[in-house]
């Protein structure tokens, strides 16, 4: 792919296979959009390509709504010095994919990301014969299926995934959790300022002294910015010491905001504000 | 394993087979102890284990220094209601384990815990033509490898699991970073009080009123409790909403933590204490 024909239409970039939720993830929020799609071999590889320009955006995921942060996605948007410029959250719902004519009780292989079978947990103990293989990702176990047309085989996925490769749903929606959600950041190059965002996503590291944290959370109450999310990340070749990164409510152009990222200065010894964008508030179960 | 055997000798259990980072963590914990240990196939299982009074004791990992928190084994404790009794670290380092007398530059296959790549990824960079196959755990790879007896297949694991399978260590600790340590769980079936415990693990879920995680923290620090962890979990079932997993530093009969865990019931809508043990201080870079 060139830049040059990127400079036409949006080039966006996913990690896995057609059929994967982070490529729905796309579909849907750019809807209306005349958009180039990239597919990636990995997390990092979309990252590389948002940094070296040969897409304009990425989409990654970074939390599931029943299984937790995807936390090694905040390394990667450190490292590649990248911001995040929307959110997009998708309803998960698994499936039991086959080749069509297989039979559930032929079935002794199962494929998927391991996020997948912890996600259907009680399905699979009610089969125990189905020996559960750890597979790249969901949409790739489905592709796999369709490629080896074996009626042993079966693989656990989003309807997307069946309508994409021809497959046939043999259980459906068969995780435990029927309200189960992917949040997606749109990543970009550079950071975006937006009149209607209303998010800030933050990494601090903290200053080694005690009650750091509970001050910085001050800071930000006091504010009214309300703390949405926070999760800790180790730093690399420091044991036992966080990256925090924490979502508050908040555009950077407010004036509570403004005095906030002043104040925080004490009790933190390096932050950087990873992007202010407008929070997915709707489909929040 | 009968229960009446277990009454002699100490009963462990731990996930992986012989040679797993948890096993070692089995026999530095218990050294000079008289154990009888179990393996088991899944985290679930080893909690299982303990519940039912099969094994005594279990040990999981909880974090590592690099990647992080292995957070699904807090949802596990809280599940099958066990408590933490100890704490222990053990460094670990990588190292591309081969049937002995295969050469490097045959390898094209690697088998290892999807961890351990992400730990080598420095490494696989520098050898693109091996491509890496996400396996069950480290050891069982290592495992896989003296059972194929293939000149090009590899397994990431310790040097554990080198002498346990006869195998050759052709490049030693890969991983990146050299200050690579899992911290792991010591997990019984009851809360043990012990004086000379001087750290807590709680679990706690918020009020949903804002500044609720500023007020708990200003809690601890009032009462000289120093945190030293925070992880997140999402509560299954409501979308977005959280357990937070807090280590603090004290003991329960102390007067400090007594008033400390009656103030923030302000705060929590519930909480409990998971275990209050003997924090594993040296071996932390």
């Amino acid at each position: 792919m060139k830049n040059k024909e990127c400079e036409k239409k949006i080039c966006v970039g996913y990690q896995g296979v057609e059929g994967a939720y982070s490529h729905l993830a796309i579909e849907e929020y750019f809807k209306g959009k005349e958009i180039e799609e990239h597919n990636f071999e990995s997390f990092e590889d979309v990252l590389q390509g948002v940094s070296n320009g040969e897409i304009k955006y990425g989409i990654l995921p970074i939390e599931n709504s029943s299984t937790g942060g995807i936390t090694e996605v905040y390394d990667l948007i450190r490292h590649y010095n990248c911001y995040i410029v929307g959110e997009k959250i998708i309803k998960v719902d698994h499936n039991l994919l086959v080749f069509p004519g297989t039979k559930i009780e032929d079935i002794t292989e199962v494929y998927s990301h391991p996020q997948g079978f912890a996600q259907c947990r009680e399905f699979f103990k009610m089969h125990p014969k189905m020996r559960l293989i750890p597979y790249y990702n969901t949409a790739r176990g489905a592709k796999l299926i369709s490629e080896e047309k074996k009626n042993y085989m079966g693989a656990v996925a989003g309807k997307q995934a069946a309508k994409r490769y021809n497959l046939e749903i043999l259980a459906e929606n068969i995780n435990a959790n029927k309200n189960n959600y992917t949040r997606f950041f749109i990543i970009s190059k550079n950071l975006i300022l937006n009149k209607k965002a209303d998010k800030i996503t933050m990494v601090v590291i903290l200053k080694h002294e005690p009650g750091s944290l509970y001050e910085l959370l001050g800071c930000f109450y006091r504010h009214k910015m309300n703390m949405e999310n926070i999760e800790s990340r180790p730093i690399e070749g420091k044991s036992w010491q966080y990256f925090f990164h924490i979502d508050v409510t908040g555009n950077l152009e407010d004036k509570n905001v403004k005095e906030a990222l002043k104040n925080i200065e004490k009790f933190v010894s390096e932050y950087k504000v990873l992007g202010n964008y407008v929070g997915e508030k709707n489909k929040r179960g």
